[in-house]
């Protein structure tokens, strides 16, 4: 922690914040430079987070030396984090890619795309039993019966599922169908959900939020890691920006700089993060290239009758043509699918 | 809605369209432009808004003419609503001030500082029982015990309290506790706890989440009034911009724009909104000209030393003096505080 | 300046950067942290600022410790500056309004609106002669006719006049006929137009780009003060972010912001800041509370006949009227308009 | 054209609007909805565009059917342009890379750095004479010297010359020396300027603005192409957004986005859009998979020496490694590099 003192600064105001610091056992270093006096301090850092050192007299600001987040970062465990959701891994050579609908509709609609998904090279099925809605008119979704449907239509595929969970009452039961936690970008701050999930040993599909920094990101996934649960998926969804021929403002720097400052494994969702299912194709593979570790893309049999997304949704024969581009693209850069 | 065509739309993908328009029990009118053929629908725009006609073949884009939202605007209710916390007032000519610290930390300090904002002017009293915050390091609040000493705090100095809800397993516990129930901005899209506090007959403050357009904003409120629960005060308490001087952009102008479309009481949060102490008194001052009808400020009776939010928290007698100052402000706009 | 070394810096590098610094003619200070090395470096930091010292091997972070602005600060000057615009004063207690049409349309309109905004209690009168478009199919200005016809109502009305100037070929025309050089928003980073207004004695408005940080705006007036004009008015006109409702977001915040940091005068614009005449009033009271020392507001005979920026222009009698309403504002915080 | 009444709009506001509409020469279409009077206006779009209609009492909002640029568009023009640059072709199947320094800093660093990109695979040489540097006090660029150091180097190597023109008033010398002129992001509705290139027939770069949308960037390319010149490559280089751990957010789905909507080749600048040589690789690989018809890198010889943007500069054995891998990308997806 530094921190830089104002220009006029009395003696007084800065021996309250050498007293200050040594009250929080840490031991200060002071520097004059021509301009500012400057205070370095040695110890751990996390004492002082929690000071709020900036309203201290004579003090202009104060900046962190050190990361906020442990668990999650390369330095705390160098190599990539290989999660295995049964028998299917993530965050290795290969890439996984996770589709399905939006929804989960009905019985039929989920069994039917489970079947076209898996047929074109999807190796987890993905589908929303809870839905979180911008207005309270729209469909809610299916809750139990769609867990229900989902964990036959994985019996029946043998991809194992996705799927969102919004409400800390229901983590017991999606733990209970699903393979993998989804939390969704508007709950990537609902801290205690993120609590509930890492009591839990299944692994977390986490969206980052519309407007979160890449450090609120992994601060997010800290918590679920910080509950002794390390199986967790950092997706990049499109972030909330002034454009507004996109839906969001995919985000894909996030690949190279997540994998820089973590160990986790790096999921992309170009239907969110485009909003058009015309742009899909061409953000998956720029996805891939980048170095994504896996893909979550929607798929619909007839994206003009569906219940919520129908937009950005793919045709099943465009989804498998996709597959077939991308396995190109995974090749160029040392990667399968 | 209106649907715009593709300048080379066949005539069977239009027909398509107008099919599917009656299909809806909706009515089509053509309009043939010099560019683009246009089809108005006359109908309830509910049911259209939930089909995604944007992926039907032929058609370019499709503009909703209806606000989204019912029940929260002033076309279904065109006075101003009132809310009514044990007398005090909140919607009406009288400004009402909320203040006191970040979390609470002890039942003494949270004592001490109600009196002194009792004593400053303010009609409420603010404090975090369960904390929502960024790093999973962080003090995360005294929850049920921080209620608590909320409602000893209350009785002694007969100060209705606003307290944070952050799970729906508290529900029960806050309404108990608490006067004012607030909804975070973390929590805005929380849709779950929304449906919750909308089925209680608690005065909410829903705070807009750090990137919510405004429409979501009031979206976000109708889910609560579609519950039953017209008690509900929005507050705007700074969007996610690029600058960084401030921790958030106070959008004032939210104020002026809430009041044309909504009936709802408008309340500001200077403190969140700028993230440090010095910038709240122009921010207050400001919110009161352009027509706000409270504010929620920090007050910490020592804030080099509290365990959240220090830098933004006024000192008892500094929030006195700003009070003084907010009264003639709101005498030059014909309210009082 | 301060340097983050990366956990496994070796001492082979961290040598290279302390000799590094040293052929800069700086001094380095060497810390060991319990994590990380940190080196300060004392003496000029401007020099250093220019050093890409984040490409040296095992430098981790570089930390500027001094704002980059020197000549716009409070710390060169304290005191506000007053700034004299033929007997017109910005900056001091009393609040400056500016006012005219968005562009100069013709000779007659502009004079009818140049009386009417002196009545109404405007100090100086603005008005395009050119005009930056959006569109190149937008009326793009009537140039230097534009020009003469804003010297004929200024001499006419006594009233000095403020207008934008868009390309350097024309400093000359518009520092003739003009007593305020306005710079744009579009032209904020058009160096090459800063440096030759600074190099003019003539007052200049100087508006922050739609996405520019307040200290790249300060720089922006650095430019303009080191060429050796110090008579700049920095106007805040509102800036981009994700919301549709107004047409940019107008930063009050940037009120007391800027003051903290520079002794120059702020001028608020609610009219491009808002984009609707009807958030005008409310945002101009806002910015008169929160301590602007001026405003500059559209006003406009005939607005739906307006040749650009209609919507957002007040009627002469609704400019009247908010005038009436910000005398009021202006006492209860101590000012006069 | 689309106008929405409020629902208590009056017969008089109506025949106003109407009449208003007539007086213009085209043709209103009434059409009463269960809850809005909407009128569709049918005839040329930018003869309403330029009217303010959303102050025409009654009005509630304004809708407009067209895209508001023409010549830039596919529906003008629908196959690809295609521009040839002293025979490097740019906007067909093979990928152009453009590279080498920010800024020309001496002749040897110059000729040094474009043999080494030549070597590595690069088409076009670029390097900045003229600099628009945020502060005042850095580096400004070598100017006319630096023009005729890229003209000796483009006449040694063979490789054509991108440079940035700041100011109008350098027209003539850019045109000169360079073969493709480049408008920078901080000039992109520098309009006087936009034209003025508009009136040579060189190629222009035209960058993104840091905060303009798609439509604006092409309304910015609709100016240059007004003016006669087609030769217009229109680059994304990153969008300012609130992410702070890249200096700028890379937007690639600008790529399918434009290539929808337009008929240009599309470059994108990895270099800028990131700011750090370590994310250059993978948003290069990102943008080739997307489907851009170019790149623009920056390569220094040394770049913990450059004197400006040395942080995110690639050593030249760095760039030719990741030409490398991008011949692979690109062969993926069906180009050359």
């Amino acid at each position: 922690m530094i921190i830089v003192l104002k220009p006029k600064a009395t003696k007084k105001q800065v021996d309250h914040v050498l007293a200050r610091i040594k009250e929080l056992g840490l031991k200060p270093m002071v520097s004059k430079g021509t301009e500012r006096t400057i205070i370095g301090v040695i110890g751990p850092e996390d004492t002082l987070r929690a000071q709020p050192l900036e309203v201290l007299p004579g003090v202009e600001k104060v900046m962190p030396v050190l990361k906020p987040f442990r668990l999650v970062s390369r330095e705390f465990k160098p190599e990539p984090t290989v999660i295995d959701i049964h028998g299917v891994k993530v965050g290795g050579r290969r890439i996984a890619v996770i589709a399905g609908p939006c929804s989960v509709e009905n019985e039929v609609m989920l069994l039917d795309t489970a079947r076209q998904v898996k047929r074109g090279g999807a190796l987890l099925l993905r589908g929303g039993a809870y839905k979180p809605r911008t207005s309270p008119y729209s469909f809610q979704g299916l809750r139990e019966t769609g867990l229900r449907h989902l964990h036959e239509a994985s019996e029946r595929t043998g991809l194992p599922v996705v799927t969102e969970l919004v409400d800390t009452r229901d983590v017991e039961a999606v733990a209970r169908y699903a393979d993998v936690i989804q939390i969704g970008a508007r709950n990537m701050q609902n801290f205690e959900l993120l609590k509930e999930v890492g009591q839990t040993q299944k692994p977390v599909l986490l969206k980052r939020g519309l407007s979160s920094t890449i450090t609120e990101f992994l601060l997010a996934a800290e918590y679920i890691l910080s509950q002794g649960n390390f199986n967790v998926m950092l997706c990049e969804r499109g972030i909330r920006t002034f454009e507004t021929h996109t839906r969001f403002t995919l985000d894909l720097s996030a690949i190279p700089v997540i994998k820089k400052l973590s160990h986790l494994p790096v999921i992309i969702d170009p239907s969110h993060g485009t909003g058009l299912w015309e742009y899909v194709p061409a953000m998956a593979k720029a996805a891939v290239a980048a170095g994504a570790d896996g893909l979550i893309i929607e798929v619909h049999p007839n994206p003009e009758a569906a219940m919520s997304d129908g937009p950005q949704s793919l045709l099943p024969k465009t989804f498998a043509a996709l597959m077939h581009d991308l396995k190109k693209v995974a090749l160029a850069v040392g990667r399968t699918i």
